[in-house]
């Protein structure tokens, strides 16, 4: 999408710049500012190693205030020991100083290759620049600047009335391997105009999370960098969010589009995927044994290289629906493509059903709908086909 | 391995034939016939969707007896309804007609498509000319006809001298693809002459899984056909092994080399995998740590990707270490590819161990020993590279 100057939620600034850390020359550091130190949560990676940028970052935002994220691409600053953390805190000192903020109103950032310690002359030759250029437009290119093998910037803009005001959200993300995020993907950042404390922020973006972000998967690896954050400025004059209103539910759904959206663009970019594909699956005894089923199906290899192929292999997906760990009678499992009836309590259709379904799967997006005839949990997973690019991709990602 | 007559156990015959199950017209009915009732053991997938000859085979070695395993390539008989079942019933009812022994002597093993029936017609024609045609060197003819995607027959060998008496086991495996045991790999037989009752079978068996087919992954989806079968002829005149007797460790020692050479093969005949690859997890916590750390990272996608690059990415090994959910300090961690020193303590070495990291990676067999430098833990996994020819067997396998 482009977006347009008034999709953007008052209050913040952005900027990007090209510093060098990428081989490439692209865009590789950005910058987002909100006018004034704004409440703020976040959720970050359960990786058991965690990046210097997530310690230093999950540690300032206990305190549910920001102002300012730096985020750069090309390096992670994960795996880099005492001197990446040490790195990390330079880069935002050296932010807030250009700012003229308080540091530990900084949150940083990084993604890129792991073990690699961060070019800091380049941090200290750009941030003064990116302080001095933001402008209230440059959203999408602090999501170009966030990219590493993305191939298109992730950018989402919703609205909500709130109070009688108008208030918007933008959602920036970036992520396209390493992806089954188990608590936020690579990076996302939320800004918003809309007023919220931290508290409300916090239970409003883990929720969003777990049914958005933590519900997609590329490669079943979870990055050591992951980090969602959900700044709001107040800006638009809004009331603050009561606990319980009907307003903070539509707050709730405004930003569970615009991570929902994220989400598929992350997953409809991830690394050689062709395809876009939901795994639905309802009948379940309860909602957690069918998230598990639905992401035991969309991590299967053999079930992502059959959608690669069009191939409507129902037995492979049965087989990933089994060795989920929960209880399932493969004789009262329905499985359906998009609106195709494949299988039919345990057994499976005819070959003209058959043609049908292969012309379903050759589609760039469709649903995979598995009915366990159990009880009345239903849970979804969004996931990606696995084809030649991704090994191409992956076989020699650094070079 | 081509077998010697002298290799195989005393007291088993063999046969196998091309009954026009696989479309291929290659060799896909055998029979494996111990001359008497024999003690017998198994295990069996963990899949909650269990295939029809599974089912049967689960129920009837509980018994601790068999004399008989048919076997099919070419159709799985899973999710095949109650009509699997009935057709599963069938088969070993042909076979023991044929044999004119009990039916319930008789095991029934199937590996290949999912979710088609069996074509009954086939098996009742070519089972007498089966039961007819055994001889006792038909053991590698038999591993032949299990093969699916399997690009060469799994056959292993070992001699024991167990009271003075030479005895013989001789392992058949299938197996290349839907490779992430969790009990057994798809299908594998253990023919011996040592003397057995059929509880020590069944623990040495367990046991010797549980080190072995236990600790593969081709693509982590566990098979729903996944049966391997353990049966103890005594013909070598060996006396009766004891339940702590030193012989007793020798033969659980030579039952664990074929079964390790097996599972090296299966791997080894990944589908479209041209490497093998040890993941050693040493100083981890406990045995369970180190093993939970070691599926992990041989299950990781990025990391079977960097393989099949010989890209010395240890980021993607600290990363997928890190999301195996046990306690783990990334400044600690050291990585070796065989004996190149490539992370130590957390901290990546220079361009040059790099260099020599690679040259270990183009090798067609290596170790990777990742030091979790916490206690005395040790655990292994092999693990295969995920290249563009497991992309290409699985897009459209059933064509």
């Amino acid at each position: 999408m482009t977006l347009k100057a008034t999709d953007l939620p008052l209050g913040f600034t952005y900027a990007a710049r090209a510093a060098g850390i990428k081989k490439s020359g692209k865009p590789d550091l950005a910058l987002i500012v909100a006018d004034q130190p704004v409440p703020c949560a976040g959720t970050f990676t359960t990786n058991r190693v965690v990046a210097a940028p997530v310690v230093l970052t999950r540690d300032r935002l206990r305190a549910g205030l920001c102002q300012a994220i730096l985020v750069n691409s090309g390096n992670a600053n994960a795996c880099t020991g005492a001197q990446g953390l040490a790195d990390a805190r330079r880069c935002a000192a050296l932010a807030a100083g250009s700012l003229g903020i308080a540091e530990d109103l900084v949150a940083v950032c990084s993604t890129g290759v792991i073990g690699v310690p961060l070019p800091m002359e380049r941090f200290a030759g750009q941030i003064p620049f990116l302080a001095a250029e933001r402008s209230t437009e440059g959203a999408e290119a602090v999501a170009r600047a966030m990219m590493t093998t993305d191939a298109f910037p992730k950018v989402v803009a919703r609205r909500v009335t709130l109070g009688g005001r108008e208030c918007r959200l933008v959602g920036l993300a970036k992520g396209a391997g390493m992806i089954h995020p188990e608590m936020a993907t690579m990076l996302a950042f939320v800004m918003t105009d809309a007023t919220l404390d931290s508290v409300a922020a916090g239970d409003l973006l883990k929720t969003a999370v777990s049914r958005t972000f933590n519900r997609i998967t590329v490669d079943r690896d979870t990055s050591t960098n992951d980090t969602a954050l959900l700044l709001a400025s107040g800006a638009a004059g809004a009331p603050l969010l009561d606990a319980d209103g009907a307003e903070r539910q539509l707050f709730a759904a405004a930003l569970e589009e615009v991570l929902q959206e994220l989400a598929k663009m992350i997953v409809r970019d991830g690394e050689g995927a062709s395809k876009l594909v939901r795994i639905q699956v309802d009948g379940a005894h309860s909602e957690s044994d069918a998230l598990t089923v639905a992401r035991s199906i969309a991590t299967s290899a053999l079930v992502k290289t059959a959608f690669f192929g069009a191939d409507a292999n129902w037995g492979r997906i049965i087989a990933a629906a089994g060795y989920a760990g929960v209880e399932l009678d493969p004789d009262l499992v329905s499985i359906h493509f998009d609106d195709v009836v494949m299988v039919e309590r345990g057994l499976g259709r005819d070959a003209e059903q058959e043609a049908k379904a292969t012309a379903v799967l050759k589609q760039a997006e469709f649903t995979v709908t598995v009915d366990l005839g159990l009880g009345s949990g239903s849970a979804w997973y969004y996931t990606s086909d696995l084809g030649y690019e991704y090994v191409r991709i992956n076989a020699d990602y650094r070079s």
